[in-house]
């Protein structure tokens, strides 16, 4: 997506990813079921991961993305026909995760509709627990950010 | 979608949506769900009865399509990330119903990978039974697809 | 399902649904997407009001409940086969909502594997704002919950 | 499920399989979406592959299966709360593939509301073609379906 064609709330996001809201997205209550969203986070974050060069780097190694918890904020309701716009960034990293923020901005009402953080822990599938995140990933996530990114300290 | 980018194979088809592949499309077998085209085929439907004026005319009369079957064909594996271009017209129709058919177009492989059919019924949801397809109705489809729709002979 | 077969990790939940894992649930690492859970939890919170009571009392009026926010905490990995036991109970309300909270059990495992809360405010689906919870609904909670609900004071 | 517990639509078919309808199985037509059967399809096909043994089989070689096609018809409308059971059953088979045939039983109407076919071939997932179905998976599926499988002539 073009700078200039992005909405001024989708400023911080490095990257913006256009998904159209589908007519089976509603639930029984005639708007986009909450757990939709969710799926288009998902969405986000893996393009984040490959257009960033990390999931480059995950490859090959057996290590991949995993889900450690999510938040999500439902502040409009959503309803078919829209095009939301998914901004993803990442907000802070710690040891072996980071924490990215995802938004939906509805192009039909012009707002941000849903906010929602995610956990992402990279986790060696072999072995199956978390791994390091190594120098040259953080590296390619500042590159892709055009800022550092701040390391929270460990949890206790 | 303007005429002069539509793939040949899609010509046939008065409406062409694109649809983003997304990651959590896949299952554990590493390609697309083959229940996510059936969705996807759904949208594309729903897009043509808005499209043709035909939704316009069912709402607040209590009319509204169901699906009485399906069929689905799966040529080629699709596989994120990709953008498929789903085609969608009306082949044929009977008294209450109407056959549609739809393609789902590989961009990134330059075929077409999916192809279905649907017998949608225009259903009263009121009175729970089929409701005939209106002169105006069967109208708004030919001057949407410009060419004449044939009427299918009764079901024995 | 009876309280003798319950695990004591879901005894403090009035309602536990029993849910089948399906193979379609597993994304393309090989384990049931983040996204599921989510489904689970929303068809147990479907159930408590119905069993409880309050879905009954909102029929009619044009209330329903509607999501504000989620949050989701992924402690194991699930996996086909397997069959979760979702523990679902409301922990607290305020003048128009409630927090909801729930586990799945992962019956394979014998231990909570995913766990998250709902934020889920009584709507007005016609006025579209939220409703105050009316005193017979909190009874009915307090009734089914075997237990006095507490009242969170309001949003600053 | 015991036999004695089997309605007489489910006596032809080897194996039976109990899922609930979710709320959010609903579309904004109120009923269960078109798309959800074929996932209850699904995942009655792979417990069939896996209790008669034929999964066991494929596993380790890097076989497995893959749907060609599929056709559904919808007999009647499904709704929340409700629990379907999925019977399945192999009609005949071809040198790399089989022919499967799906109906879903709703408990509450005492009927068959959903039915359809699955024409599933056995894919070497390595060599990316249909693989032979070995005599020995043959047989296993001869044993669990208690009757010999008819076998189809090639396709023009």
């Amino acid at each position: 997506m073009p700078a200039t064609e992005k909405p001024t709330e989708l400023r911080p996001f490095p990257l913006v990813l256009e998904i159209p809201v589908h007519w089976g997205d509603h639930d029984a209550f005639d708007h986009v079921n909450h757990t939709v969203p969710l799926r288009w986070f998902e969405s986000a974050r893996i393009a984040y991961l490959e257009e960033s060069g990390m999931g480059h780097m995950m490859n090959g190694q057996g290590r991949g993305p995993i889900v450690a918890s999510v938040t999500c904020h439902y502040r409009r309701q959503l309803r078919y026909p829209d095009t939301v716009k998914i901004g993803v960034r990442v907000a802070s990293m710690r040891r072996s995760s980071m924490i990215m923020e995802q938004v939906a901005f509805s192009s039909q009402q012009g707002a941000i509709a849903v906010e929602g953080t995610a956990v992402i822990v990279i986790f060696d599938y072999r072995k199956q627990r978390p791994a390091r995140i190594p120098q040259d990933m953080k590296s390619a996530m500042e590159r892709y950010e055009k800022r550092p990114i701040s390391i929270e300290p460990p949890l206790p």
